[in-house]
């Protein structure tokens, strides 16, 4: 199942089911206002969902064509964000921003060329609730959604706030995500072990600029267990994988640097060639 | 205006408004259902939210006995939860976990004695929408309400994941606020200055042990345009005022150390001794 929300006049946008291809979506409003209704009563909301899915390909429910530029941020705004890095080969999980996301083809507002501006693609899962103290089994159960992040980093000003003791709120701007989340079923054997294995294909101005491996961060199942040791995470939380021990070596096709004018997608296609989440794409302004 | 949300089957509870002395509520779900809807529409909100207060008040508006122990965090899940500390003079704001708070009564749950507990009481606000590079007489005007915060840290974890650089989320569990969440105006002129001037009350197994100034923090003012400078503010993010510059020296008053059996309690009273936001009182577990 592969799930959107278009822009419209509310704060949390419009759920619609998209079909396999990306061309066409169904209005689930019946069913589920917002992605984090669905979320929110995901065990009595997501068949219903499903039933939807399988109309879109059956050819049994009415539809509209779907624009990827129409879409928000999955979860326009979110209760939890929170990316992986690693340190000494463990996970370290850093709360970021959930307040406000940008979409997936809005343009990265960068106020002042001093602040720099270093953007990360990434994949993240979006999870169901999760217990204090889950075991890696649960946190996997806990996979509703995934999707992929463009994950932004104000380096200029990033220097001066970790010297003084970490991750601060100044140096991270709103990040975008992926037009469209997908159920790990849609993912087929692709997806396995709690990590996505295929290339995610990030490009500057057009050009490609690098094939990082989407499965090199952690796996996602100990990344939710890990975040949950001393408290519950609730439905709706979205988790970045962030780099695995060793992936910063290949630096250049994972973090980039962008200025005014610069344009950055990123995007992971199936073994067909066919684009999973729809694309990123942004341009720095 | 006070407004308070009680505890029912639902994620977000239900908002009251509360009676100037605690003792009395209304239901306004025929107004906002929870108080995040509140805040999405606060222009046309509060002003209706007000009218029950002033009936609460006068004694034309219905209501029940309002009791703190059935009250949830005024936003028992937030989209923003952000904690100022201060660094070389300046505030520092980090992100913290905002995806599950819990109630002003609830017991704080310690898995592993070895995690530590800190436990600092604080004034916090929940802000409407601000623009980025809002300005601070701007950002003075986005303070819709005032709470009170009991920022939950364990120290044994965080002083091993503070080396790998900075605030992670295992060190954070679940904050706490207080019963009722109450508009700068009920502050009278211990508001001004964007600072509570008011003693922070906080018991340890029921005995005070500090009177902290709540304005010793910074200027609210000023930490919402600092955390405005890169990112717009979604309605309804919280932030913290920490420690000012200095202030770290009275720590014994601000910080405490927990154990399992112990109880810590938070209050503000107004200068004829009235409890303004009801009590954080918490057992640790």
């Amino acid at each position: 199942m592969k799930l959107a929300t278009l822009k419209d006049s509310t704060r949390d946008g419009k759920l619609v089911v998209v079909s396999k291809d990306l061309t066409r979506c169904s209005e689930v409003g019946h069913i589920a206002r917002t992605l984090q209704a669905a979320l929110d009563d995901w065990e009595h909301v997501s068949p219903r969902l499903a039933l939807v899915a399988e109309g879109l390909e059956n050819g049994a429910q009415p539809y509209a064509r779907f624009h990827e530029h129409d879409a928000a941020s999955p979860l326009p705004r979110a209760y939890q964000w929170a990316l992986a890095s690693a340190h000494q080969g463990q996970p370290l999980i850093r709360q970021g921003a959930s307040d406000s996301f940008i979409g997936p083809r809005d343009a990265i507002a960068l106020a002042d060329p001093a602040h720099g501006l270093d953007v990360e693609g990434d994949v993240a899962v979006i999870t169901g609730d999760v217990a204090v103290g889950a075991s890696e089994e649960d946190a996997k159960d806990a996979i509703k959604l995934l999707l992929l992040v463009n994950d932004l980093s104000l380096s200029g000003l990033d220097a001066g706030e970790a010297d003084a003791g970490g991750l601060c709120i100044r140096p991270k701007p709103s990040s975008a995500f992926s037009p469209v989340a997908v159920t790990p079923d849609e993912l087929g054997d692709a997806w396995h072990g709690g990590k996505l294995h295929l290339p995610l294909l990030v490009s500057l101005n057009g050009k490609p600029v690098g094939k990082a491996d989407a499965s090199a961060g952690f796996d996602f199942a100990r990344l939710i267990a890990h975040a949950a040791k001393t408290r519950r995470l609730t439905a709706g939380s979205i988790i970045g994988s962030g780099a695995a021990p060793g992936a910063q070596a290949d630096g250049a096709a994972k973090t980039l640097s962008l200025k005014a004018g610069d344009r950055v997608s990123v995007e992971i296609r199936d073994r067909t060639g066919h684009s999973i989440f729809g694309a990123i794409d942004q341009l720095v302004n």
